[in-house]
């Protein structure tokens, strides 16, 4: 079983992400391809490192995660390739895989990063400005076909970091971010099921929404209702029952909320 | 030959498609997926149902449909699975396949449905809010790689169903509606080429727009004409030559159209 | 290897793609679609041949690539299949193919096309407004699995061709178009590095953006900079850094852009 996902900031309608699996099935032929996503907002290295957290645990061992986000293009960033956890990875190095360091150093899972720069594993022609298809795609290929990490170029010990904050303790007061908003409008934010663990939580509230607890499904309040809730993925949501909340709240990403729990 | 399909209103940003790809290629290696569509409107049972009844039976017999326009997600709504036909399913039962179950009934099709919890054709843990990659896909997947219908639950006699209405005679004058509108503008009607048959139609209207009958094909009239005619699965269709027939007349789901016959 | 590609304009919403799919696995259950873009404009010919021209010839060779933009359908416009260099088409006879023609002959390529009337590669039942799927689809999957070319049709000497236009010398100045604006706004021209061999250019403009020559790489110039660069395949490019050219210049297809070369 190989598997290659595929996360950009391209959109799709230029052919440039049909063009990345042209040259991943010339070098990997038997490979499945899977778009994560090519909405990122174009240079929103942080908005791909969220999609990327969120999802790339869930996908079998050993699969290829491509990103390209990528504004340094045809500098000197430097291209990498990693294995953290059971997940393989090649982007450029410009902190998109920030909070993937932070999941591994947690969890203390394996974590190698490689400066893949060695030149038989890319095209034969290096364009400056798409390495998506020049660079990356082929090491992925490479990668997924069996090359193993170590061989694509030397460790680096200090890839680039982007800030990427936990939630912040006051007294009983925790104060998160919104981080993401999703297709529904659904405000996901940077505080999880973890922070709040034996935690008996009296208000949650994002501006002048307030809400005593959180509830389990969308189904337990009306429409229209803003809820408070866990996320597939356990970050605290804030939600409308079929509906936006970020429209109804009119809030956006960095602004703050808050959990109060028992003092 | 292993083929499954997913329909969602996740749209394709966030990742949550290309997750449960990850979930699916987890459990059955070598199926192939395609999407039929991520845009339906969010929570819009009747439009996934309405795409789901035009495209399935061209699939291969024995695909597996994975649908997920879902807002009853953690509440007490049944899972189910089916077989419709020669096709497969996986989806919530809130409706969705209402066209489908009319479809075999009048067919006299092949029509099982089960209700699908047995858990260990599930993932080990389950959100309250994402059953699309938690249940559906991993129990679609499990039947794509030959697990057996009636191994994933007991029997569903009385599936939820929601209104599904076939156009209506008053007299030589035959009332539809309009059902759905396409990416072009076209505009499609519960009427279809069985309920004239063997009829002479002398007008089809829509609002102010009148034309005495069906042409075969758009490029039989000049770019900016609005026609009818018939749709490749059959369904009376609204269209503007090179246009949006929505936008030209105004018409919205759900209006009316008639088609005068001869007595 | 079998690799067919999908270029329409079909949007993703309504599973036209996807019932593609359907019927090509049905014939050739083991060939990888990728999907090219199906954000081409609704019946924009040149934006889809565009499209094909800059990306197809990074595919392995014996890709074929199904082509549906086709306001003809359903008229007397011959489908056609065709072998350009190394890779194989099917679609519509209505000049979206042209660059590929040119590129070919300018290459003394293979090119070979045939009007694939041969009704045993087509469904069994066609309609008249959907040959994406009745006729295209099923063609290009019998030629991804083996079908020879010569077997789908009788030679077509005259393929149907549509203005395609290089740039032109005025003395020292050449004079090319705005061709494509992609996902991000940057601006393609018909001026390729070809037409700039051996040349040393003084001035680059576009309506009152003047340059005095190409940057390598976005990232040489701040964000917020205007600015002239090869494309990924050659093209002379306009671009603003992290920003859209577009939105900046409110320049638009077919707007003349120049280049002043030493004389």
């Amino acid at each position: 079983m190989k598997i290659l996902t595929l996360t950009t900031d391209f959109g799709t309608e230029d052919g440039n992400v049909g063009v990345m699996k042209g040259v991943i099935w010339g070098i990997c032929p038997d490979v499945q391809i899977a778009d994560l996503s090519h909405q990122i907002a174009p240079q929103n290295i942080r908005q791909a490192g969220f999609v990327l957290a969120r999802q790339v645990f869930y996908f079998p061992p050993g699969t290829v995660h491509v990103v390209v986000v990528d504004p340094g293009v045809g500098t000197s960033r430097r291209p990498l390739a990693a294995q953290i956890g059971d997940q393989f990875f090649v982007g450029p190095d410009n902190g998109v895989f920030t909070p993937l360091y932070q999941r591994a150093e947690k969890g203390n899972w394996p974590l190698e990063i490689v400066h893949t720069n060695r030149q038989e594993y890319w095209l034969d022609e290096i364009s400056h400005i798409f390495h998506g298809r020049d660079i990356f795609s082929p090491v992925g290929a490479h990668l997924a076909c069996g090359v193993p990490l170590a061989a694509l170029g030397e460790p680096v010990p200090d890839p680039i970091r982007i800030p990427w904050h936990p939630p912040v303790w006051h007294g009983s007061r925790l104060e998160g971010k919104i981080t993401y908003i999703d297709h529904f409008g659904n405000m996901f934010t940077n505080i999880t099921k973890t922070h709040l663990a034996g935690k008996t939580i009296q208000e949650i509230s994002l501006g002048e929404f307030r809400t005593p607890g959180l509830v389990k499904a969308f189904g337990e309040r009306p429409p229209g209702t803003l809820i408070a809730l866990y996320s597939s993925t356990d970050d605290v949501l804030f939600a409308e029952v079929n509906g936006s909340a970020a429209i109804a709240t009119g809030a956006q990403i960095g602004d703050s909320v808050w959990v109060q729990v028992a003092a």
